[in-house]
């Protein structure tokens, strides 16, 4: 076919169906992410173009998603002409570790793939975060394709090459900064998802808002309903929206030495809350709820929002139907598990705080008496 | 003190030892390689003047080395104003897994290192690997230093940034690219090095001979009994010589997406013999004495070198007290353990061989059964 036949056919495609692309340009290790319906049939034949000639590839899933996808996803493969292989994790965060990294290893080994051959991420953040971190090991590095299947995936963690797997002691503390090749998004798996893995999502779409985007925090505000009963166009837009501000972030910032620590709002108590509650009473996108309502509170007892910006949010979290009740531990808990040296005392961590609905700042003179004061409120 | 004076200072300092200072150019991650007798108990002054300020660090280092070089270390760290941690790990390549490496990445949290601060890899080859990689991981990457301490380590492991540990299926399958921000090497400490480690060291160094450096070849070849004696003279020019032929392969191609490959020489067939022996009965360097007469041979059988190069090896192997019997194992263990996949025949990985000495390439065309036909020459 003709160059402007192909390019006719390609718009008018993208007309009848939500195509959205977008290109995350970061030199060397630049890639699309590809938003459209109904896109995870074709993920076969658009990755043979992307990498040359399709060949051996690993799918990395779990047992929620794979009788739910993996049909689908290899289908598409294998009629593209590629031979894929399998590896079935178990579902949670709590699963998001080293031996479950390790499970990974040893089915890229088993596969003996290449260092040119890809690794899929089919799943959620812990699918991608582990699949993203297997592929910037074996072998030093291989290329990996990211095929989110939850909405916190496909509005962020899919999204700027953060891998990672967690430590006991600490949430994503072992990981690489690693790109993807490419991400592939398909709203439609929504369906599927469960409706407390949904909300969860909402809650990273939330912070967008509240770190740099006063017009979209309004948006969810006004249609968190229809994002929830999952209206079409709502979708789409919240997951375009949320994929640009990380993809503008990232490019500013890929290895976070400034501004990407902003994208971490409500994650330093929010992790804290996860590894404290062992990773199993809360979802990745709860537990930033949380953490968020802390900040917020925070940034009020430090003279920086006028107003108590907590109650506003807390609203929105409680809307989408999250968590807004702060679980309890003791202040040597909640600064123990926040990395404070607890003997040092002049030993300090940055946190993200507000300055309104939409203005974020990255606060390096935070003291354990403040943290202290903050927990004792609550 | 005034710049014209420190020069002086430092001029005269150079003078009277045997200071050599090589820089390798990577951009953003440019480091220098610093070669020094006596130079262990000044790291912690240069490492202040590299990072700043002190602060806290962690030595990594293991059952071995501790006794010899760990209190120097940390008293000069000390001086200096390092508040240094330490983690001892059990010596040899059977413990470069992920089980020592979860040990790092514990002591890596008990420390509660930030993203700044640096981890210091005192020991050989495996420390420097492992240590390397824990560095590229933890945090998703933190500053690390190379004091390497075995022969090996000083003239080919610590520079360039390879960093892995071993899968029981494979050496070094399980790593990333990830460059220290200083390698300091003190050659004074070669004395307490076993004779079979520091002969293994020699092999790493016969390598650069034969894959760029003729010259270097003879030069060795004149010089091995002094060099095991630790002539001092013989000592600097060997590590200078094959840090600076590292140091070029890795400038021209630091994710070995070439050329850098040619390093690879002997160690297609020496890691399978170390993985066949489960890293305990040869050291990395002997396997790699016995990886490079393979491939001499192989490069005899498939006619790239008009006269037999293995004997003239083989000679300069037992000069120096290197194995030179290749260990039996099936054909099919051997293309097993070498990541053939067995049930495609077409399938080839690459192999590096030589038409002379100082003269390797990439060979992409061996087959199947070209290597039976090596393993049944033995």
């Amino acid at each position: 076919m003709k160059q402007w036949k192909r390019w006719l056919v390609f718009c008018q495609t993208a007309r009848m169906t939500d195509l959205n692309i977008y290109h995350v340009d970061l030199g060397d290790r630049s890639y699309d992410i590809h938003i459209e319906s109904g896109c995870l049939a074709s993920i076969g034949a658009v990755m043979a173009g992307l990498f040359g000639s399709p060949s051996r590839c690993l799918i990395i899933t779990n047992e929620t998603v794979a009788p739910l996808y993996l049909e689908t996803v290899q289908a598409s493969l294998k009629t593209a002409g590629w031979q894929p292989q399998e590896c079935i994790l178990p579902d949670g965060e709590k699963y998001k570790n080293c031996e479950s990294w390790m499970k990974v290893m040893d089915a890229l080994m088993a596969s003996k793939l290449s260092r040119q051959e890809p690794i899929i991420a089919l799943g959620g953040g812990v699918v991608g975060d582990m699949t993203g971190f297997a592929a910037a090991c074996y072998r030093r590095g291989i290329p990996f394709v990211q095929v989110p299947t939850t909405l916190l995936a496909q509005v962020d963690s899919s999204v700027g090459g953060k891998t990672a797997i967690n430590h006991p002691h600490g949430k994503n503390m072992i990981g690489a900064f690693y790109q993807p090749r490419l991400v592939w998004i398909d709203p439609t798996v929504l369906k599927t998802l469960e409706i407390r893995e949904l909300r969860a999502g909402v809650a990273e779409l939330i912070k967008y808002g509240l770190i740099r985007d006063n017009q979209f925090f309004t948006y969810l505000e006004a249609h968190v309903k229809s994002l929830l009963a999952l209206d079409s166009k709502v979708v789409s837009r919240v997951i375009l929206t949320s994929c640009r501000h990380k993809a503008e972030v990232v490019m500013a910032d890929e290895t976070e030495q400034g501004m990407r620590a902003l994208l971490n709002l409500g994650h330093t108590f929010g992790h804290a809350i996860e590894s404290m509650t062992h990773y199993s009473e809360y979802l990745h996108g709860e537990a930033v709820a949380l953490g968020t309502l802390m900040a917020a509170r925070l940034s009020h007892m430090l003279g920086y929002t006028p107003d108590n910006l907590e109650l506003r949010i807390q609203s929105l979290y409680e809307a989408t139907g999250l968590p807004t009740t702060i679980p309890s531990f003791t202040a040597d808990q909640w600064l123990d598990s926040m990395g404070h040296d607890k003997k040092n005392v002049g030993s300090r961590i940055r946190y993200i705080l507000l300055r309104d609905i939409g203005d974020s700042f990255i606060a390096e003179d935070v003291t354990h008496e403040n943290i202290r004061a903050l927990i004792a409120s609550y």
